[in-house]
Parts: structure tokens; C-alpha cells; sequence
């Protein structure tokens, strides 16, 4: 099977904050924006696996910087991690006053897509070989965060994940 | 400062799934649906609060049972813990066809939320006092998720978050 | 044929008044509002029939108490009179500004639906039982509402509709 | 104060039936065609008045002919008849198929609106004088109509309501 | 074939201009109002050649007037030229504070349209007869345009296009 | 004054084709396009000015080439000429069925932008020095066709275009 690199998946994507998009303190809402981060991380997934891509699940998400009504929103995704019929997408949201013309790194998130078939099946994906040190950190973090997110859905022990429980120890041990 | 119940902020929001709101394989869309529990996530955090609010930050989201083109989704939110400013509000999405009448749970998540005054600085929030079993379990699972958020983020340390540190010895412990 | 209760058909919904349904003064269109309310109300008729409900006819809406950007509208609607494949439905209609929390009814209206097989054939709806006395006099009106829309319409003639022409009496001897 | 016409006031809107507009019967929905008919007809009343129109009330809607996706929407609406600070615009629905050319009748319904000034209290609006048969017949039903709500909302008696009370005789004495 | 007169296809479609159709400085977007000229000229096509007409070109429009939020903005358009599959409509486009009473012209535009059947191929049109002094202008321009757009993607050349051929010359030589 | 180059502008922008974009015939709408075209010519038009840029024209725009409901559309801007207060801008738009991965240049147009300062007054802009051989070509081009629209629409005599002059008298002398 095929093997890809992330920056083969790179997608962007660009919006202008309109009325409807803002709440009533005159910012982006966070649920506007979650959903261009869905489309366009989809975008990179289905680029990367040539195949419909749909919303398997969505890492923490943090909206500490507001986005304010008739700025410029570019989204940038692309693939960083992929486990047999899914893959994880990393998505940067840049906000920019025109008029001013500095963007500024207002979120990112992980987003997983599972790939489907034309019969709505689930197909496997090619794999990723990260390149540079940036991409290879992404590559890592990756892991951690799936095991994670199983471990406290009940659906696998700490033992059957030796990445995290090695975290885990490291914390641990620097807790004092 | 006042102490409000889980159930005094309880809203509910009803949409049926229209022809945009679908990807090509005839499902609603994660991030269609992301934007509904923002909207409905927010509301519980105002009636609680008694104050605008705005989206902080979202947790795990999983999209795995896909809901359908036409279908009902009935989404009900309500604040479970409150700190100092925020709030962690839980939201669960059901599906339904009318025609069969059986609503079934497809997802569930959390998002917290801060209150602003009209002066858009942030305001203090009601405490919450859990009652029912339930509402304990939701209570104490907010705080450990709060914890591994600032942990991964490198903005604590594990001495810092007693409840999270005795949970990874459990874990550690039982993985043998 | 079952016979069902208004209360097992009650449908909640809640929208938030965003820039571009409001009109020129800063309020909620009363055209809005109506699609809001036929969509909730086709929900109450769909879930007390068990079938996919188009819309039949519309009563008198009246839009005296404004509703404002920002607000939070909760539509609330239940069947109440049944008739052979046709459903009239109550919507309640209540405005709320989340920072002083008080909701007010601005709204109520009759919508009917017809019920619809998956041939697009009408279809036989089960009865409706009232119980509460709230439920009687709404059962009560839902007659004579449709008596005098046939009336008016020349579908009818007066001795066809009994209760209509009782009441009408009464009118004519009390107004001397 | 001025007199106008009707005709003063004709406004006429062409939608295109659109995927999101159609319920699961692929017919436009109820709701939609309301929010197109406000629309539609606060503009006569607008062009009646020179003022802010805002809906006050719409009297009964039936919608016996479903109109489908794809087809062209013609709205046609006037002022027939004007109360001091309001007025009852007659709105026409008309549906097209382009490929087959003729348009049907599809929906006719009575719309009130306020006229505002730019303080948004209500103003006076032109007086409406009737020329054609057909205008003058309008302008007749209009004041029924008008009584037969104030009666049943229990605003006014049918004593302070001749023409009303005239009718209701008519039908009593043609009932038998 | 049958011979259409423009006026046999003329359409008209009016907007009222909303939050979200404006841009930063209030006035409507010049993409927003492309977007309705494209629609209301597509029905003109429609109603020309009794087929489904899809969008072949658009020659310049200049959007020299600002139309403002909330003004009531009205299209009407009709075929002025037929060329065996293809329709050129023109598109005039008004704009109107209510509270004024004055229609401006604010944009006119001409659009290409091509007929299709319903197996997506296209179809002969009716021709057009031009009758008035102004019809018959429109239809003369209506050549020249297509020549030069044909000429400047080399497609043809100019000894092809005789009109043109002989406005080039007039210019010329009246340019001394 | 500043000097820019044609790629310190460049805009991409990513939409897919949703059911509401898409005609009957199953295709993306040439308005809706436009609409797309007409933002992200915008965004690269405030780029390259550092101010708020409203639509001034829009050049020929031909539909030839169908974009398909599902699909991707990657729009890509820039500017290429400056004259004084107004700026065009060349738009290209490539399609996309991911599942293929290959992406087919469906339209390109030229729309023309006018920069405004925060006083809605229009405001020099940055001359643009063309650098590449494409570019050179498209900054030729662009006088040409401003040239012809003014001369079209009798604001200028052909006598006041020498380079449009001078390519009339070449295309005469080609067509023998």
C-alpha cells in the first residue's frame, strides 16, 4: 500500500466572519467554526485517502482567542496520522483584519476521519511517514491521544497501550 | 453567591435533518452537529449563569452512530460543574425517525463555557450542587478531565492535580 | 385504533434570534417565527401519528408582543384534536433574554397536518383523549375552529355544523 | 390624509424551490412558503404606508396544493383594506413548472402589518379606495374577518360589530 | 419554430437586502447581487424556451450605485437575443428605501443562458422578434457583444464577424 | 508609494458543492460560483491595499465547464494590475471529485475591486510590478480590456486608448 506524506494532504480553506456567524459580543461563535474545521479537515482526509471521509471523533478543542465579526479566517488541515481505515487531521485556524494584515494562530484541533467506499464500507488508507521533526512530533503526540481516549472510554486496559502507561510513569515520577 | 441544581439549566432543541446539513454518503454532517451543541450547550451555561457565554473549550467528541437525512435530533444540555468563572455543560444528542419512534443516544459531549457582563469581562458563575447519583458521577469525571486538559498542555503539573494523580496510580497499578 | 394523550406528542425547540431574522426595528420576522413554528409542529403531528405530516392549514397568528435579537425563542407544541387523518396542533410560543430569565408567551397558533404514508396516501391518525380540563377546552375550540373555516370557506352549510351554529346563537342573544 | 389604490401596492417576488426548502415528500414546506409570504407582503404594505412595516397578524392559510422542488414560486401581494395604523394585505401564491408553462393558484392568504416611524411607534397610513368589483369584494370580506377575530379573542361583543352580526343572522336564517 | 417577443418572458424577483448580504461598509455584496441577476435571468431563459436553462456566460456588470441594508432591491429581466441553443437576457436591477418611495437603476447586466432537455442536452430556442425601437437595440448590441467575446478568447476572426468588423472601422475613423 | 508583486495577494479559497448550490440538472449554479468568486476576489483585493475593497466590475465570465454536486472547488486569487484607487483581480476555479485527485480548471475571470479607508472614502493603492512572463501577460491584457469597457460604455473616445487603438488597426489589417 501507498505511502504519503502529510504535507501531501494540505488543505486551506478561507471565510469571511459575517453577522450570522457572531454572537451578541460580536465574536465568531465556537460552534460556527468547529463546523469549517470539520469541512475542511474532511477535505484533507479525502485527499489523502481518495475516498469519502466522514467525522469520526473530535480531540479537545480550545477557543481562548476570539475572532471578531468581518475578519478573515483561514484553516489550514492535513493529514498527521493514519491507523488503518482512519486517520487523524491536524487543523490551524488563522484569523486576519485586512486591514492591519498580520494573521494570528487563533486554535487547532484534531480531528479523525474514517474513509468509505462507494458502498458505504470502511476502506483501509495509506499510511504516513512523517519527514520533518514537526511532523514527526505530531506523529507521536497522535498515538498518545488515541490511547487515551480509549483507556477512559473503558475500551482498552493501560496495559495493552505501553506509549501512554510510559507518559503516565514519567509523570508520575516527576510528580515527586 | 447563589447554588444552582444540574436540572435548573436543562434545554432542549429540536432539528430536523435537511438536505445541507448531509455529506455525500446522506448522513448529518460532525460539524453541522457540533454547531447545534454549541448553541444548545450555551443556552444551559446562560440559564445558569444569568449572563451571556461564550465557548472555552470542547472535549472529546465521537460521532460514531451516524444519524440520517429527515431524522429528528433531539439535543438537552445542562451545566454540571461550575468554576469560579466557567462552566462544564453535558449535552446529549439523540436521533429519531418519526415514523419508527424510538429515539436512540448517537453522541454525547462536553463543552465549557465562560459568562461575560455586558462589559464583556468575565463574571463570576453560580456554584453547583450535584444531588442525584448521576449528577455526583458527571461531577467528579468533569474535575479529572479539567486536570488532563491543563496537564497535556503543559500549563500544570500532575502534583498540581491530586484527583488526576491518584487516578493514573489506579490505572498503573491495575495494568500490573 | 390507539388512542393517544396531547402529552405524548409534546415537542420542544429552541432558537436563538440571529441578525438575519430580524427585520429593520432589531425584531424576530413573523415570517421566521412561523417556520419555526410549522417545522415544531410538524414534529408534535409526526410523533402522534407515526407518519411524515405536511402542513394543511394555518389559523389566526397574532404578533402582538415583539420578540428581540439575541432572545431565545422555545416553541412547545402538542396535538390536540384529531380527525380521521388530520391533526390540529397547539403551538406555545415563548421569548427569553437568558440574562434576566423570564420567559413570556408572545405567541400561540393552530397549525393542521395531514398524515402521509411512505406512498405520499393520506393515512388514518389515532384518536385523542383530553383530560385535563385544559385539554377539554382546547378539544372544545378545535371544533369550532373548523367548523367556521369550512363555513367561510362555502365548504359547509351551517346545519352541518351543529356546534358552531349553537354558539353563534348564543352570540346573536347575548349581544341583545 | 392621501388615498391609494390597490393596485398602489402590487410587489411581486419569484422564488425557486430549492432542496432545503422541500420536506421528505420533496414538496416546499409549509413554514417556507409563510416566511415568503411575510415577506412578500410587508412589502405592499410598505410601499402603502412609505413606513417599517411589521407583521401583526395572519389570518387562516390552507394549503391544499403542494408545490414541488424545482418549480418557480410567484408572490403577488396588495393592500385591499387599511385601519388607521394598519393594514390587510391579500397575498397570492402562484406555481410554475417552466417546462410545462402555466401557472396554478396555488395558496391565497391575508397578512396585517403595523406601519412604524423611525421611532418605531405606529403612524397613520393612507386611506384604501376600492375601484373594481373585485377590489370592492375584498375590502368587504376584509372587515368580517377582522370582527370575527376581535369576537373570538374576546376583545370585542358582536353588538359592536353590525356587519358581523348582519351575517351571522344571514346564516342562521339559511340554516333552517 | 415559434417566435417569442421579449416581453413574453420578462421576470421579476424582489429581495429585501439582510444583515447577512452586506459587507463591512453595509452595502450588499456585489457576489450576492450576481447571485439573484443569476436566477432571475435563468427564469427569463426558462420561460423563453420552456426548458431547464443553465448559466454560459456573463458579460460585464458594474457596480457603480451602493445599495444599502434594508432596501428592497427588485430584478426584472427578459430574453433579447436567441442564437439556435443559447439565450442572451437582460437584466435590470432597482433598489428602493420603502420609506422614500424611489426606485434607483443601480445595475444592469446581460447573461448568457443555454436550453437542455431533460436528458441534459441542449435544445433549439424559439427566435425573437424584437418590436420597439428599444427591444430593437438591445437585440443589435446583442451581436456585437458575442463577436467580441468570441474575437478576444480567439475564436474567431474579425473577418468572421462583419458587424463588428464595421464598429471597428467607425471607431477608427471617428478617432481621427 | 509601495510596490507589490502579483503573489503577495494570492487568495485560496475551498468550498464543496452542496444541495442547495446546485441546480436541477444537479450542477453548481453560475451565480453561486460567482458569489464565491466575488469573496475571495475580495480577500486579495484587501491584501495587496490593507483597506475594506467593495466590487466595482466584474469582466466575461464563461460557465463551460460543469462543476458537480460533491465535489471541490478550489478558488485561487490575485491581483494583477493596480490603477490608482481600483485594483483586478484574476480568479481561477478548479474542480475536484476527490475520490479521482484531480483537479480541472473550470473558470477564470477578472473582477475589478475599489479600495475604501475607514471613512467609506476610496483610497490609493500599491502599484504592482508584474515580475514572471504570465505575469507581464496578464498586466498587457488588463489595460485592454478596461480600455474596451470604457470605450463601449462612450466614457472615453478610442482616441484616448492608444493601446486599444493600436490592437483594433492590428485586427483589422489580419482580416484581410
Amino acid at each position: 500500500m501507498e505511502i504519503k506524506r502529510p504535507s501531501d494532504s494540505i488543505t486551506t480553506m478561507t471565510n469571511i466572519v459575517m453577522p450570522n456567524d457572531t454572537n451578541i459580543v460580536g465574536n465568531l461563535f465556537g460552534g460556527t467554526l468547529m463546523q469549517w474545521m470539520d469541512i475542511c479537515g474532511a477535505l484533507a482526509a479525502a485527499r489523502h485517502s481518495r475516498n469519502v471521509c466522514v467525522t469520526a471523533s473530535v480531540n479537545n478543542i480550545s477557543f481562548a482567542k476570539p475572532i471578531h465579526l468581518g475578519e478573515t479566517v483561514t484553516l489550514i488541515s492535513r493529514v498527521v496520522r493514519a491507523f488503518n481505515t482512519s486517520m487523524e487531521v491536524y487543523i490551524e485556524v488563522y484569523a486576519e483584519d485586512v486591514r492591519v494584515g498580520q494573521k494570528r494562530l487563533c486554535n487547532d484541533a484534531y480531528f479523525t476521519y474514517v474513509a468509505m467506499d462507494s458502498d458505504y464500507k470502511t476502506v483501509k488508507v495509506p499510511a504516513i511517514q512523517p519527514l520533518s521533526d514537526d511532523e514527526k512530533g505530531l506523529f507521536e503526540l497522535s498515538l498518545l491521544r488515541r490511547q487515551l481516549k480509549l483507556l477512559m472510554a473503558e475500551k482498552i486496559q493501560l496495559r495493552d497501550a505501553p506509549e501512554l502507561k510510559k507518559q503516565m510513569e514519567d509523570w508520575l515520577k516527576n510528580s515527586g
